[in-house]
């Protein structure tokens, strides 16, 4: 859970990340120096339900790479977890080699915020209409130029991405954006987030999203929603990299 | 989220509880003396999904009752909330009045706990067999004398309740026990957890569940499980109580 990080990738500050929480735990249990290299850099207070992360160094330790895990609990805090450990070959990179993400944004909808879902969920209390957003959703699926939905300012070579499927459902009172594509320009998921609820809310249309998108204006889609919706749900690698 | 409190009911000390969080924050902005009464007496570190409590007192403000929940917001912390709020009758009472309550206990039954569920689900990392704990939760449904589920040392009249339904299920990596009854024992929903966990582990029979009860006697039944698994999750009243 990111709520107490500064994001994943530590930067030239003192700030707590989760990389610099990682690094020392895993730099003190195996007593050398180690590069940590992680799949993605999720911004300050979002959260992974999945993240992977290679560890390079001289490691002398004969601890089997499965019980890495179980070894590593104690040295964690409890919103961090390494949930699974193996061996790869020295050319895979975690980031790189990604073949899609998956995130999911909640937004809790309803007028009152149930203490459940605090820091876990966005909240709106305006009702969404649910089939709009997704009906607004199907219209991001495919390759585009999503320049519309970084964030400005942001440096890039290409906005074009690839969205593989991005739907909209109900849970309860959680409204769950899930977008899955090759790669995520920046504030991507939060604006797409946004830009859907504008749509829940009745102050766009589905129909207007080609033209959002076509624009490749910033200014013309909706808010970037808070971090504590987005969830980095799912890294898949192609099968014969990792199981 | 009763992560942080001592219950919800004030004892006689200083103790954080949500009773007291709640009586300062309404006391505070009704600008008068209140009587706080509560459905349940959860215990530390319980957590209530749902869970109703009267407000008595002389108080003199015109605000319509339904505008309650939005105007208190301000000054409850995140943990807690009002969800709703509605006028009674003068004979209502939250806790003599419930039909009946239903429980959830959350079981994260993986190697390793994610975060996503520290301190919202007891952590068991041991295999557990779903279908048996279901079989053995079956037996527990109808009217018997549950003295053998309740802590020991508890001074009660009478020790028979009436389950309605017990059942098991999987969602995901979490274990979820759902229990209702017209009352419950003292511990009766975390020692029914943990006996049932006991057949999940297949350290006892799903066939043995009317022994245990018949014996009446606590050293038969399975451990007392934490309370962070442990959610109040619905809180029925006859329909013509409250809608």
């Amino acid at each position: 859970m990111g709520s107490r990080y500064h994001g994943y990738q530590t930067q030239n500050n003192e700030a707590l990340t989760v990389q610099r929480v990682l690094q020392n735990a895993l730099e003190g249990f195996f007593g050398t120096p180690l590069k940590i290299t992680g799949c993605s850099r999720t911004d300050a207070g979002v959260h992974a339900k999945q993240f992977y992360c290679t560890m390079e160094g001289d490691i002398r330790s004969t601890l089997p790479p499965e019980k890495i895990p179980l070894a590593m609990r104690p040295y964690l805090p409890e919103d961090i977890a390494i949930l699974s450990a193996r061996a790869v070959g020295e050319d895979f990179h975690p980031r790189y080699m990604t073949h899609h993400k998956e995130y999911e944004y909640y937004i809790y909808n309803a007028p009152i915020l149930h203490p459940y879902h605090a820091g876990r969920a966005w909240h709106c209390p305006v009702a969404l209409d649910v089939a709009a957003m997704d009906a607004a959703a199907a219209y991001l699926v495919g390759r585009h130029d999503f320049a519309a939905l970084m964030a400005q300012g942001s440096v890039v070579s290409s906005t074009v991405r690839e969205i593989y499927y991005c739907n909209v459902r109900k849970e309860g009172d959680l409204v769950i954006v899930r977008v899955a594509a090759d790669g995520f320009l920046y504030n991507m998921v939060r604006i797409i987030a946004g830009t859907l609820t504008e749509v829940g809310k009745g102050k766009t249309v589905p129909e207007a999203i080609p033209a959002i998108l076509a624009s490749l204006d910033r200014r013309k889609a909706g808010p970037t929603l808070p971090p504590e919706g987005l969830y980095l749900n799912r890294v898949v690698y192609p099968n014969d990299l990792i199981g």
